[in-house]
């Protein structure tokens, strides 16, 4: 007997800005698996499950979450944002492959969410308003060379850059070295924008130019957003400034 | 006496997508800009205002919603989807900047909504789960040099790309000549993913290895997702193949 897997985006935390969906996914299950704070975030009744579990075991999560599907309850793996941005959805996919193959046969039904980067973007402007990227700068599952090399990659083509998993106490130094990276190919006046709680009663943005950013303005939780040389700041009065990227441009940045 | 603007995203079609935030602000307007389709999906009550226009009238469009909104009105410009990626929020912002300076005393707000590629993914699998980039592939605001250079790099660079506005009447060769670029990067079984109305009705969902690939399997609904080397499918009995880009990887795409 074969249950079903939900696989759930919530949004960013703001619970307005989680859709009707994701509520209707989240009342019809039974279990639900994912990272205590984003467990904490659900109005569960008595009836329903919390199977909480450490931040970097998505793998054996996402076992653990097929394996009770296969025994026909309804069960929901739950992701912050969207689950299909660094987040669950892929790795459900790499146990389904990977894994025993009567998971194969599980209905997986996955929910999208409101990504952070696109919070962030709308906090902030439109700094996401013309060709970008997200990456991970975590090198858990990539090697650091990789990450530099997109990264060059990136800007040297003109695109904006969102980035995730930014830093952490594993991981202090990355974000300043891709800063040192970046210095040395787009403007000093560039715009680095940090975001964090986008939406949120405890909401943090920092709009720095490149010359000035600094690691320590991120951490785990912020979504670091590196603007192109078409960036631009819109100042105004009596308001925040506006950040955004033209939609149109002449020319390849260098 | 300035009113407001919201910058509404509405998500990709299916209303269980829209948030709570988004439909907020709908009630709280009392004028509402946007392209016919999207302000066709929204419910408005008699005492609200539809201003529709063309598709291609951003700019125009932005400015006479910042024009109303100076005269104390709360205006809402709409998107679908997200209203941050290749959408109404960088023209805003470009109307601020080089438009009237009363502008800037607008109160603009604008509100995320699940983007296009997202909704796509979530039907496949997890094609963005890990980097990757989105791009228009519309050569109307910017030059088709850029386009094909931006192209090579994100490819080159190991990024799985997501292309919004991938063909129109007007612009009938580019997705075409986009396919002939990534295969001379890619392996010829790379999956290249058609997502036309996802979570709506008639929502179609294609998944094609590249050496088949055809511009004629898009037109302008569809996001069209080119996964990287290292995007895989996973058959199963019974359901459709999950598209999944892996979180980890070894080097990157040659």
């Amino acid at each position: 007997m074969s249950g079903k897997l939900f696989v759930i985006g919530t949004g960013p935390g703001n619970p307005d800005q989680t859709t009707p969906q994701a509520l209707a996914a989240i009342s019809e299950a039974s279990d639900f698996f994912g990272y205590k704070p984003y467990l904490d975030r659900l109005n569960l009744r008595e009836d329903q499950t919390r199977h909480a579990s450490d931040n970097r075991e998505e793998l054996a999560r996402a076992s653990a979450a097929l394996d009770l599907a296969l025994t026909g309850r309804t069960v929901a793996v739950v992701s912050g944002g969207d689950p299909g941005v660094f987040a669950m959805a892929a790795a459900v996919c790499e146990a389904v492959q990977h894994g025993r193959p009567e998971w194969r046969s599980i209905n997986i039904e996955i929910v999208p969410g409101i990504t952070a980067m696109l919070a962030v973007a709308a906090r902030l402007g439109a700094p996401l308003g013309h060709d970008f990227c997200a990456m991970s700068l975590s090198d858990n599952l990539k090697p650091w060379d990789v990450i530099e090399a997109r990264l060059k990659a990136a800007v040297t083509a003109g695109f904006v850059i969102a980035l995730y998993n930014p830093i952490s106490r594993a991981r202090p130094w990355q974000l300043g070295r891709a800063f040192e990276i970046v210095a040395k190919l787009l403007p000093p006046a560039t715009p680095i924008m940090f975001g964090r709680a986008a939406g949120r009663p405890d909401e943090q943005m920092l709009v720095a130019p490149l010359r000035e950013a600094q690691a320590a303005m991120a951490d785990m939780a912020t979504c670091v957003i590196i603007g192109s040389a078409e960036t631009r700041i819109i100042e105004r009065e009596g308001h925040v400034p506006l950040v955004y990227s033209p939609r149109s441009i002449g020319s390849p940045a260098r």
